[in-house]
Parts: C-alpha cells; sequence; structure tokens
C-alpha cells in the first residue's frame, strides 16, 4: 500500500476520533446542565438539555455512516480495524448517556417543590464523580492510554458506592413523608440514570482499553461493591 | 460478480439472520422467565435467567465479529449494505433486552414477602404484550416485513400506557403501606425495565423497516400517550 493511501487511512481514522470527542463533549455539558437543573429545579435548563438531545443522535447516525464506509473501503485489518470497531461501539455508548441525561433533564419537570434541596443536593454530588468518569475516558479514547482506561474502569466502584447510599437515603425520606412518594420515585429514576451512566463509561474504557491492547479487561479482577438493586 | 460470489454472500447473510433469531429467542425467553420469577416469587428461576446473560453476550460478540468481517470482505452495497447495518444495530437491541430481563431477576431477590400477589400478577399482565412485540418484530425482521414492523412500532402506545397504570397502583401501594417502599422501588424499576424492553423492540422495528424501505419510520405520525415519569 502506497504512502498516500496509508496516510489518507490516518486521516480518516483521526477525523473520526475528532467526531467522537466533540460528541462527548456535548454529552458530558448535557450530564452536568441536567443535575444542575435539577439542583435548583430550573425548567428552562432542563428544556435545553431535552433540546440537545436530536443534535447527539444525528451525530450517532452521521458517525456509523462514516465508519461503515470506511470499513468497506478500506477493509482495516488488526489494529487499524480494533480502533474502527472501537470507534463503533464508544459513538453507541456516548448516544445512551445522551439518552439518560435528556432523561433526567425531563424527570426535573416532575419533582414538584415538595422535593427539598438535601435530595436534590445528592444528585449534583453523585454527578459531578459520574462526569469525570466520562471526562477522563474519553481522555483516555482521544491518547490511546489503556492505563488510563484501566483507571477509569475501576473507578466505577466508587460510583455504585454513591449510587447505593443515595438510593437508601431517598427511601428514607420517602418513608418519612408518604406526600413525598411520587416525586422521590422519580429521584430513584435520576440517581439510576447517573449510575447508569457510570456503566456506559466503563465500556467506554473496555473498548478503549482493547483498541490499545488487544486485550479484554473482563478478564481481570475488579474491586465491585454488590450493587443495592442488582 | 459471478454467481458464485453472490450466492455465497447471501448464505452469509441468511447465516447472520438466522443467528439473529436464534438470539432473540433466547432473550424473549428470559423476558418471559423473569417476570414468571416475579411472580411467582421463584428464586431458582431468577437465577437461571441471570445464568443466560453471559450466553447472550457471548453472542452478541460473535454476530458483531462476523458482521464487521462481512462488511471488509465484500463491500455491500445499497440494500446489502442496509441489511448488514440493521443486522448490527438489531443485535445490539437485542443485547439490551437481555441485559434489561437480567435486571429483572436479580431484582426478583430483593422483593422479599412484602409484595403481595396483586402487585406481581401486575408486572406478569405487561411482561405478556412486551414479549408478543419482541416475537412480532422478530418475525418481521426474519421475513422482511415493513407493514409487520410498523405494526410493531405503533403497538408500542400500549405498552406506554400499561406502564403508566402499572406505575400509578404501585405508587398506591407504596403510600398505603410504607413498609413495602423499600421493595416497591424495585417494582417500580422492573415496571420501567419492561417498558424499556418495548423502546427496544420499536427501536428494532425501526431498522428492519429501513432495512425493507430504505426510509425511516421516524418521519411518519405515531399515535403516542405521554408519559407519566419522561
Amino acid at each position: 500500500m502506497s504512502d498516500h493511501i496509508v496516510s489518507a487511512f490516518t486521516d480518516e481514522l483521526d477525523k473520526l476520533a475528532a467526531d467522537i470527542l466533540r460528541m462527548g463533549g456535548i454529552v458530558e455539558t448535557m450530564i452536568l446542565d441536567a443535575s444542575a437543573a435539577v439542583d435548583g429545579n430550573d425548567l428552562d435548563l432542563a428544556r435545553e438539555v431535552v433540546a440537545r438531545d436530536p443534535e447527539v443522535d444525528q451525530l450517532e447516525a452521521e458517525i456509523e455512516r462514516q465508519i461503515v464506509s470506511l470499513i468497506a473501503r478500506r477493509q482495516p485489518m488488526a489494529h487499524d480495524l480494533r480502533a474502527v470497531f472501537a470507534a463503533l461501539k464508544v459513538v453507541g455508548e456516548l448516544e445512551r448517556i445522551g439518552d439518560l441525561s435528556k432523561n433526567i433533564a425531563k424527570r426535573t419537570q416532575r419533582l414538584d417543590k415538595i422535593v427539598g434541596p438535601a435530595m436534590r443536593r445528592g444528585i449534583v454530588r453523585m454527578a459531578s464523580p459520574v462526569s469525570r468518569q466520562l471526562n477522563m475516558v474519553l481522555d483516555a479514547y482521544a491518547t490511546g492510554n489503556a492505563a488510563a482506561a484501566k483507571a477509569v474502569w475501576e473507578g466505577d466502584d466508587d460510583i455504585d458506592q454513591h449510587y447505593n447510599s443515595l438510593f437508601r437515603e431517598m427511601l428514607t425520606y420517602m418513608i418519612e413523608d408518604p406526600r413525598t412518594i411520587g416525586a422521590g420515585a422519580h429521584m430513584l429514576f435520576i440517581a439510576k440514570n447517573l449510575e447508569r451512566i457510570g456503566d456506559h463509561c466503563t465500556n467506554i474504557a473496555e473498548f478503549v482499553y482493547f483498541q490499545a491492547t488487544g486485550d479484554n479487561l473482563l478478564s481481570t479482577e475488579r474491586p465491585k461493591t454488590p450493587q443495592i438493586d442488582g
């Protein structure tokens, strides 16, 4: 294969990675804005987050088309094929993170005044390490850093512990004041969505690790707190 | 291209579809068994469902490898490319349905005796139309029937109505007897998982329709009940 063709292929891979990182940036903002909307009962901000989701879906569709066309034209092998495959999986994970953030934003409208500031703060406290996980795993993807990906993967245990304690805390609010049960149920789903966003970051970490090393993280031991609900 | 090569390609596509249908069959059983486990408080059956999930994950990985290799070797165009792309998306949706069913099964262990038969029956009542949606959309996939896919897509509204009414019903149990709040929260998540399985069937319907027609179902109007929680 001539240098010209090889370099054109590398350019295409770089463009792909750049698009994915852009998509990741939008999605990261969605997590932070959605939880800020919960915290401040900010319905305008919640609507903005919801309005950003179609852009994420469109980016996913565009990037997928790019990937399929790249596989068909370039017939990548070995490391290149791993890179293209990882891109395909990462973009799917990011779309789901966007979707979960949108769902958090939508639920903001259902919380009403009965959900006090203490319960709302808990969401922001959890969203902060979750969005940091996404930020770190996107860095690991950008630099192909397997060790950094592994660190994110191991960090998910903190998120799970956070979720367990938030889940218990919310149940106590609901038991103390049954008028909060309806809104409290939405708060439980919001916390669960954050926990699932953490899982998607872990999935991304696995694909980054696989792309960089050809090995599977799942064969390693991971510190794991038993989850309160599954 | 010689007839020999064309027919080998068709054989590969047929094998791909057969594998996907087999995966769909396993996943359909998981939905039904998981909700039967909830209904009968059958922890052995719940464990069986959980144990089946790794097989589904492995099938997904195998089918994905098959698809990527097929794109690289055959460089499919037009309708064939749509078929391969639809296969890639459908397999991802089925994996998520398996995962959600596993999560229902795991939560069975958290329900304890306090969750009475009336609340449990509600889950089976909802699981039945949900698994029927999956069954119908797999048929539509097998036969490439766009009209059948569209019918599944339209049928999701029934599932959403079902979910809304189950959600309200469960909240009333929790309000009446605050001791059920902890287990009731798990029941809400179980119902939500079924509702999300319905959404994944709708996604599959969109890919089947796209594969058959090249058109996007999303451009059509769909009957849509506003959802209670999003």
